[in-house]
């Protein structure tokens, strides 16, 4: 059947119109027109998707389109932003109108959650590929940043790590996991994530500096220490593991895939002494267990592990799609 | 040479930092932090360029880092918008340093000349594709649209059509121009446009609709029609050709590209009666040309095309990625 380009983003993307009242003008035209809220700054973050570099090419549509979203959305959450509008940028190999309605159902479904209306995009042939841009609102001033990290302020993450790099490595079938509930539990971690909005919204005004961690803790954290100039004790023994995770692989597998395995789409966020005690109340009713890591030191001392008081050499870095790491 | 993703990226694309002052937080965090001028409207285009697609996979990267941008800009230019802030997602199947250098160098001396800033993005590996999502400001209440077109405005476009179609038949082999000035005149106007960001400003009181001409002629004026509901009566007398593309073409073809070619990047507007005499004034001193080739009927006609007072036939439709069209 032909199928005009213009009737396949009619029939799959332009729903739900004017949903927002921010939104002035949404899809079918040059540009969408959009209004800011007063002492609101804008939030802009762009990730791209490639087939078989970020995802498998025979994935579930329908978990492509949740998780191109979510990968997208926890960048806002890093900044406490609140989600308002999306570009999807979508190229397609071929039009399978069973694979876009799937796709697009998951997309919407996770954008009315949120209150997100899509503004424009663009659908052209090529290999299967997309490219998100998301746009959020945060007041001005109270924006989470990289670079906030001071000596003495206590590192923590939310939820688990390393479950998301074992689903992964059951999708490859490095990994075997024989217990159907625990088999689920990593797929699930892997392919739906949640992205900490929520969170990233609480910690706005007690957390000192944040990010998503996305190529993994150590990657992530560096970047963090970078930006704030600062370095890190990490107590590997506080690091938070699922139960299926640690109980489905040996100890030293688990610890690397929570250090580097990336795709946790948890926070990584920085607090200082004064705002511990505000962090139970400002977390504890929003489900999302959080978890105290290590400490922010000089940057002279750079990153560290410890396990049992000693310090511990590890040869692992993160995840690095042009480098030679891992 | 192992060359890290974000090391490349830092190399090529993080370059003058804060150069807008409307840029609180640019590269380099989970988001950029934008303000957006009071009383202005935010104006967001996104488009996506695929290698054998959209451009020739030999293309020379400095015209594609050029052209990525410049399609962009037209679409800011047919809303009237000012372009502000690029975000830039670039999937590459290598790290070529010298292909790199090329295309940014091309890239930000056009982001510099409209006074733009690179606010984020993303590099991925993969096959060769870009998605640039532009932002402009227009004060409120005055952007054009596609909507406002009314029976009895005359219709315009700027500059002169056919010569992008004409520069691609050239790099294609299905043309050839012996005369070296016409040879490149062309392929100049196929790889590097010029958007009609001032023209489109300049019209932003004078004109009822307006829309960039990406698709060709027909194709795009068929957006405007739709969205405002009416008809057009096109005099291809009237329609704008450049002697190059007339006396290296036989007519029909010149015609053809002229109505259904695209990527020509000028734009298409329509101005009520009352408003002519204001564009002389308002168009005169921007260097480009723009000609009346038509006027907005009811949309019970549809689109007509006429030739000595007499209707035309013609078989032609535009330009479709997914469709069957051409």
């Amino acid at each position: 059947m032909a199928c005009g380009e213009f009737d396949l983003i009619a029939r799959y993307f332009d729903r739900f119109k004017s949903v927002r009242r921010d939104v002035q003008l949404g899809i079918g035209d040059d540009c969408a027109l959009l209004t800011v809220p007063e002492k609101q700054l804008l939030a802009i973050s762009t990730d791209t998707l490639v087939s078989g570099i970020h995802f498998l090419a025979d994935i579930d549509p329908a978990d492509l389109g949740y998780k191109a979203l979510a990968v997208n959305l926890s960048d806002l959450a890093a900044m406490g932003a609140d989600p308002a509008w999306l570009s999807l940028a979508l190229t397609l190999p071929e039009v399978n109108e069973e694979w876009l309605k799937a796709f697009s159902d998951s997309l919407f479904e996770q954008m009315n959650y949120y209150g997100m209306q899509l503004i424009g995009g663009d659908t052209t042939r090529g290999p299967l590929s997309m490219t998100l841009t998301i746009h959020g609102h945060i007041p001005v001033g109270r924006a989470l940043t990289r670079s906030g990290a001071r000596i003495g302020d206590w590192i923590y993450v939310t939820g688990t790590l390393g479950d998301s790099a074992a689903g992964l490595a059951i999708l490859q079938d490095r990994l075997q996991v024989s217990d159907q509930a625990a088999h689920e539990y990593l797929l699930a971690r892997h392919l739906r994530p949640h992205p900490r909005v929520l969170q990233g919204q609480a910690l706005r005004d007690l957390a000192s500096s944040a990010i998503d961690i996305s190529d993994g803790l150590i990657s992530d954290l560096k970047h963090v220490l970078n930006a704030s100039e600062c370095g890190a004790r990490i107590e590997l023994d506080e690091l938070p593991m699922s139960q299926t995770l640690t109980s489905n692989t040996d100890a030293d597998q688990a610890l690397r895939w929570a250090l580097t395995g990336g795709e946790d789409y948890e926070l990584c966020f920085t607090v200082p002494e004064i705002n511990r005690g505000a962090l139970e109340v400002a977390l504890s009713h929003l489900g999302a267990d959080y978890t105290c890591i290590g400490q922010i030191g000089p940057q002279s001392e750079g990153m560290k592990f410890y396990r049992d008081q000693q310090e511990v050499e590890l040869p692992w870095s993160g995840y690095d799609h042009f480098g030679t790491a891992q």
